[in-house]
């Protein structure tokens, strides 16, 4: 990826976790190679790789922590010193969603903003949080989870043990749980006929359901969408952004039926001042959002923290004195 | 106030915010002439005024925006410019919890913290959040309201009109409303006794039920503890922080009984790397932290944004070049 966001090379494989970590390393670095090999004529100026990892991550070590979604034996993998190492570069790895909204920064519809929240409503629900022209990190490059905010005290639990998180309500898994449910239980003539066909139901399924207008359906993604309006208006509160990038497979489907609820609840209940200057948007960027942001990710290890001057002006950053 | 945070005068009066906005700002001026002149020794090296008020603020311009508990005639009111011309000298205004945590930052227990969360849980809950060495103001300067969190869907409606945030459940305003409920159901013979003794039943007055054993009032008690223990759950993943400052007088009376279900909620529920590291504890300075956090807010306005360095050092600041 170059300055202005061109791509100039792109090798893409599955990841395979269940052949362990090694094999998912090697894996790493032979698509680098090969997306090296694509970009031979400027391979001589290359100056970093960057990584994009589901979280938890330590992005300051370059470690992959415990992502639930790559098993047990994803545990501490130094991903970042190992495929710096093979490919002889500075590798700088992050959470997918800090490296998306580094991506939106610097090449999409967040460009040129000092505040604004990056959420994906997804499988998971996860986030990024720029304030005052940085990205939140904290001591241990955790923060920015807007996905664990606890919405209803009495919700179901969490993937991460907790009840109630905005994740355990309205993302698609939980959507996947409630379709199962509802299955079971026989409430859902939609659901059932779709399981007769089917191994699995899905969020997708519901989102169907409700178009079809099936009733529980419905009543699944409107608790969905009021989990997540409710939780707009806690980060808007929050945060004072400017801007609300919702991305992920679940906003992308569902569009401005997830959206408008949430600005309707912003301009209903949260503070004046931020309700009146906030704009809830669908992403710019397509689904390498991730390597747009390695450009930014990898400028910002070798030159210092992304900042306002994020963008074009970043590839002409020098080493501060 | 001194860069060491020692009080050279000090005078105190009633806001009596009935009296309307150019009565209040007028005793205000006349407050800080009479403590200039108990610090009559230094008063030619005083180098600014710091204003703490109740928000919403706009703390760029200085200006008091509506806060609910000084009705409706306080609508914009141009305090700090005000003050300042009346005295001769820039004044600096900001929310309440920012001055607070400014004070608890430079002179109390938060020094040498990058990252922490200041929260009073009083009459309302207010917020304040540092992270990354910067106090988090957002374009609007409203960020960092951790009161206005949804953590319950279906719960009461708030004071800014949302529905089920933490401030709604868990503040004095809170635990009044429905100590008043129980006494009109007469669920709780303590509440009813007491509230045949004097006019109103507070806050207070539902502690002192729980610990006369009243089964009402400890269930008041015990689902404001559960809120907030969820609240911070959700700060914790969303802010990574090194300490979490509960102040306010709720805090104050209750102790490690709001703290210790918010610590236990934390280690249970909070992401790994985060929920090993932070510390939720009790204010390290009294009740005239706003008087302290006068001096970093002063400082900061006259010498760029408060850091990392703030502390006895921000006194040797010099403007930047």
């Amino acid at each position: 990826v170059t300055s202005d966001g061109t791509r100039l090379g792109r090798v893409a494989d599955e990841t395979r976790s269940e052949e362990g970590p090694a094999a998912v390393v090697e894996r790493c670095i032979q698509a680098l190679r090969g997306a090296r090999d694509l970009a031979a004529a400027v391979a001589s100026d290359l100056v970093g790789v960057g990584i994009s990892s589901p979280g938890p991550v330590d992005p300051f070590r370059g470690i992959v922590v415990d992502p639930p979604n790559l098993g047990a034996a994803f545990h501490d993998v130094a991903l970042a010193p190992l495929v710096g190492d093979a490919l002889g570069l500075p590798a700088a790895l992050d959470r997918d969603t800090n490296v998306a909204a580094l991506g939106e920064w610097t090449f999409g519809v967040a460009r040129g903003c000092s505040d604004f929240l990056y959420v994906t409503v997804s499988t998971g629900i996860g986030g990024a949080v720029v304030s005052g022209g940085r990205l939140l990190r904290g001591p241990d490059g955790t923060a920015g989870e807007l996905g664990h905010t606890t919405v209803d005290l009495d919700g179901p639990v969490c993937g991460c043990g907790a009840r109630g998180h905005l994740e355990a309500i309205s993302s698609g898994r939980a959507l996947a749980r409630d379709a199962r449910a509802a299955v079971d239980d026989g409430r859902s003539p939609f659901l059932s006929a779709r399981a007769a066909q089917r191994p699995d139901v899905d969020a997708r399924a519901v989102a169907d359901g409700e178009a079809a207008g099936d009733e529980t359906c419905r009543d699944l993604m409107v608790e969905a969408r009021r989990a997540f309006a409710a939780a707009v208006v806690s980060w808007v509160d929050l945060f004072d952004p400017e801007l609300i990038v919702v991305g992920g497979s679940i906003a992308e489907h569902q569009g401005d039926r997830l959206l408008d609820p949430a600005r309707a609840a912003v301009e209903r209940h949260a503070f004046r001042a931020p309700a009146s200057r906030v704009r809830i948007v669908t992403p710019g960027l397509g689904p390498d959002v991730s390597l747009a942001g390695a450009h930014p990710l990898v400028m910002s290890r070798l030159h210092g923290p992304v900042s306002e001057t994020v963008g074009t002006a970043l590839v002409g950053h020098s080493v501060p004195a």
